[in-house]
């Protein structure tokens, strides 16, 4: 008997989002020396925030609080919002699930742009969904583009990451509300705010957590340093945040994740010198890059994305040949992006070993 | 504008599969003094996945593995099965609900126990699926029924718990068998063994991956004691378990929960002693049931299930004055289980609470 599957199910590839790392290092047979190419924050959690993993290590007998009342309270308080308008989920790529399934039905369009997040695309082919893509302009994803698509092809859902993943550059604030204030009727934007804290405050828009049309996911993965603890969050009009009550997994959080959460979020001091480590490193990176003659992009995320100068094959063998030299870095997947690499903020050892072997990669690449 | 919900999830209920004590406690504006409810194991992890946490807290900057590797590796050693066979998911819960997306389309039938497990249910609806119920027989689970309603409706999918919650009971391996050999051509039996560890070992099948009529839930909620890490597990035919690749969220389990769960594993002096205190537990709520003249039904599980001897209205009273008296359990949702209420495990200190508590509840439930 073969699995009795869905027809849509059945029609899906086997393929991943994401390899990650720890494949690769057994495939290689041979751990990375500097893990510095998904975005992660070397610079680790709050101490805050270990320690009160530490202390709450013996009551993981107990589930988490489904309501993830606690932690809701103090995100509504740091960010001036009610409580009613913020759903806790298992990182933004379940949350971005539970978007999904909450507003595509098989058939129905979502505008995204080519080579941005793939875990979003992940999901909207899981649900059946028709995905429809707009080029990035000037190595930015372009809100003009999105919204004339959103239009044209009567899309219920349009996907922007501000800052950008995988290119770094991002919009201001009056830019993406200009877009919200362009979404058709019925149609809501995927405001992936992943990246917000590393980026200038005028990138934002204040909270109105009145307008239905837009969603904005916020995470503990990359500032807050706990992609382990799966972990983040989404703002919405309070009807729309209310009915992610009907579908997700209530109890899917960690209360491990709850715990260490709420202390990071107390610990801006920590916050404070995340920010000045990634900006360092950010710098560090474009001065590597401009060693090497190669053209590092402006950033407002915790990487950098270096152009290589030529084309995806050539990115592509640069990109080898550092995971030949131990260091891990990953690239964008669709041309033109794919002539860059993509370099996550590292620690001063981290960034040495990319100085040693970026030289010699580049050799290699021929 | 109203969030433009797909139809399916605009039909569902606004209701939660389950209430947290959490969130009980805020309500009433006190903390229980035994929580005795959830079937959580007091008993507390092993030690050894304790430290494990504490030590990998620093860690958790880094996203988990994807493949799950280790811990599909160690399970496949501990099991004596093959890792291809194994899918680690986001507890039960999570991977009942990959599941019911893997194989029900809206409209097909699935068929499960009146009074069996809520979140099962939630999941069916929450996929569109049509939920098709039998009734227990002498508070067990009725595996011939199970089975006839499958061919009668053309079922996709059948639920089973053995050991059964919310009532304790269980069958043999050989009746478990039976009913899989029953299954319909194109249905697939899921069998949640979340209690498995409490149960004799005549309770489990011995593995047979080849067959893909059946898929098998394990968790390290209950006797791991890692309810608040949210990790379980299934093993199901190879083809079958790599189905679940397509759209699971691959980054969906926690390292800390990898890193417990596989120390865990390991800690084989820390399952006997928790099973030997369950066990020790289970005479104490028998002893204080009939104290008080009401009988405890047989247990394979870590928890009592007590017969109030009245109808449901008497049973929910019972409960309601435990809860009054600071004692958190819960009870079967439907008749005629309902007569009924569930007493989790607890440290001597909470059953001690419990027969304190007890016959005033019995004397003011009237």
């Amino acid at each position: 008997m073969k699995p009795p599957l869905t027809p849509l199910v059945a029609s899906l590839p086997a393929t991943v989002p994401f390899v990650g790392p720890e494949k690769q290092e057994r495939d290689r047979g041979r751990p990375f020396a500097a893990r510095i190419g998904a975005n992660e924050s070397v610079f680790g959690p709050s101490p805050k925030a270990v320690e009160a993993m530490r202390q709450a290590a013996p009551e993981m007998w107990m589930y988490c609080d489904p309501n993830n009342h606690d932690l809701r309270q103090a995100l509504a308080a740091h960010h001036g919002i009610a409580p009613e308008t913020i759903v806790i989920g298992e990182g933004i790529d379940g949350l971005l699930g539970y978007t999904v399934r909450l507003f595509i039905e098989p058939g129905q369009t979502v505008v995204t742009s080519a080579g941005a997040y793939p875990t979003f695309n992940y999901h909207v082919a899981g649900f059946g969904g028709k995905l429809v893509t707009v080029t990035y302009r000037d190595d930015a994803e372009d809100p003009d583009a999105l919204a004339e698509a959103a239009h044209r092809t009567g899309a219920r859902l349009v996907y922007i990451a501000n800052p950008d993943n995988p290119m770094g550059t991002w919009h201001d604030a009056t830019r993406i509300s200009r877009l919200i204030e362009a979404m058709p009727e019925g149609c809501i934007l995927c405001l992936d705010e992943a990246y917000i804290e590393f980026a200038p405050e005028s990138a934002a828009p204040d909270w109105d957590t009145d307008d239905p049309r837009v969603i904005r996911f916020r995470t503990f993965s990359k500032a807050h340093g706990m992609a382990g603890l799966r972990i983040g969050y989404l703002v919405a009009a309070p009807e729309t945040a209310a009915a992610f009550d009907r579908i997700r997994n209530h109890f899917g959080v960690t209360r491990m994740a709850q715990v260490a959460a709420l202390a990071a979020l107390e610990d801006t001091d920590h916050m404070a010198s995340v920010q000045a480590s990634v900006a360092r490193a950010r710098d560090r990176i474009a001065e590597i890059a401009s060693d090497n003659g190669l053209a590092a992009l402006p950033s407002a995320t915790n990487f950098v994305t270096i152009d290589c100068g030529r084309d995806g094959d050539y990115a592509r063998r640069v990109l080898a040949e550092l995971l030949e030299r131990d260091i891990f870095v990953r690239m964008p997947g669709i041309a033109p992006l794919d002539r860059c690499i993509r370099v996550s903020a590292g620690t001063g050892a981290d960034l040495l070993l990319l100085a040693k072997a970026l030289p010699d990669a580049l050799a290699a690449a021929g």
